[in-house]
């Protein structure tokens, strides 16, 4: 059965960023500290884990089919050049379709009518694969409506004191979650939370 | 040696007491999910921990021989009846030294000359344990002045979407750490982060 997961690397305060879009060096410092070469769909892009971290990155991008993401991570990265490094569609949910798209043959699709639309059009490009949904505002937005199956936080060392939290803008709370599985590993304790439904 | 603790049970977004004080019942849950009888130095108050997280709360309290804390949960918890659960002697942080506190003879010494003072006086009634600083802004004036060996997340299935958080004013950002050392509990993971000095 195919899962909604929303996935980041957080901070030990809750960040998935910090202030100013600062603390990526510390957040992603589990991509380069191994010695496993991982490579992304960008051929520019090759991470370095070890062998725990790349195992378990192996098997969400395996398991990954599709994406949803948000206006404000899409704008930032400039759309990623038009190829996600997970090199899987990405439904983008925003309130307006960018009318200068550079890269229209790229697998995009922007959707406007509410984070269930968005990630019912992710299922059916995913395919029977899971659907990845961005941490932030359209994690919050899928939690409150009852759309995530898990929640995979990958908890790093670092206190940013700041910035954009992991879920921005939940309505309903608190959420009481069940105990995760934990593996711990370099640079990253990876935290897996089901989510009953 | 004697060490300076900070620990708290944290939600999963970083906050050691929710909204308007509330989300006491999800942060300390694992305070009596257990069958194991944990008294406490309050004759009225019992907690029942897993024997995994009853052997850890076991170790930490057996450890501790002071705790710095400040005005406001001092004032919060008035002043925990003149008997803090852990029994120990506690400093409070302050501006101004109370003048109507009840319990002149309880083991409360009131500092008003700034966290380094309240720590070594801490560690002189610790007579050889170890200092606990209480979460909050204690916990971040503490480290941001370089006075902290170990930090200690109690960190549970929760998220509560505000409040205080672990660290609460923190001056000197980011701060990077080690890897933690993990203990997977009923309840509660246990992040212990030692801190290089």
């Amino acid at each position: 059965m195919s899962k909604v997961i929303t996935t980041a690397s957080m901070s030990l305060d809750g960040f998935i960023s910090g202030p100013d879009e600062s603390g990526f060096e510390h957040l992603f410092a589990w991509y380069g500290n191994g010695d496993v070469p991982v490579p992304t769909a960008q051929p520019e892009r090759t991470f370095r884990m070890t062998p725990e971290n790349a195992r378990l990155w192996a098997g969400l991008t395996a398991a990954t089919g599709a994406l949803v993401t948000g206006r404000r991570l899409f704008d930032i990265t400039g759309g990623w050049g038009g190829t996600h490094p997970l090199g899987v569609p990405v439904v983008v949910l925003t309130h307006t379709v960018p009318d200068d798209w550079p890269h229209p043959d790229a697998p995009f699709t922007f959707v406007t009518d509410g984070i269930e639309s968005a990630v019912a059009e992710a299922r059916r490009l995913a395919d029977g694969k899971d659907v990845g949904v961005a941490a932030g505002t359209m994690a919050a937005q899928a939690l409150d409506a009852g759309l995530l199956d898990e929640i995979w936080v990958m908890l790093t060392p670092v206190v940013l004191g700041g910035g954009t939290p992991f879920f921005e803008g939940l309505r309903q709370l608190p959420v009481v979650l069940d105990d995760p599985e934990v593996t711990v590993a370099a640079g990253v304790t990876h935290l897996r939370y089901t989510l009953r439904r």
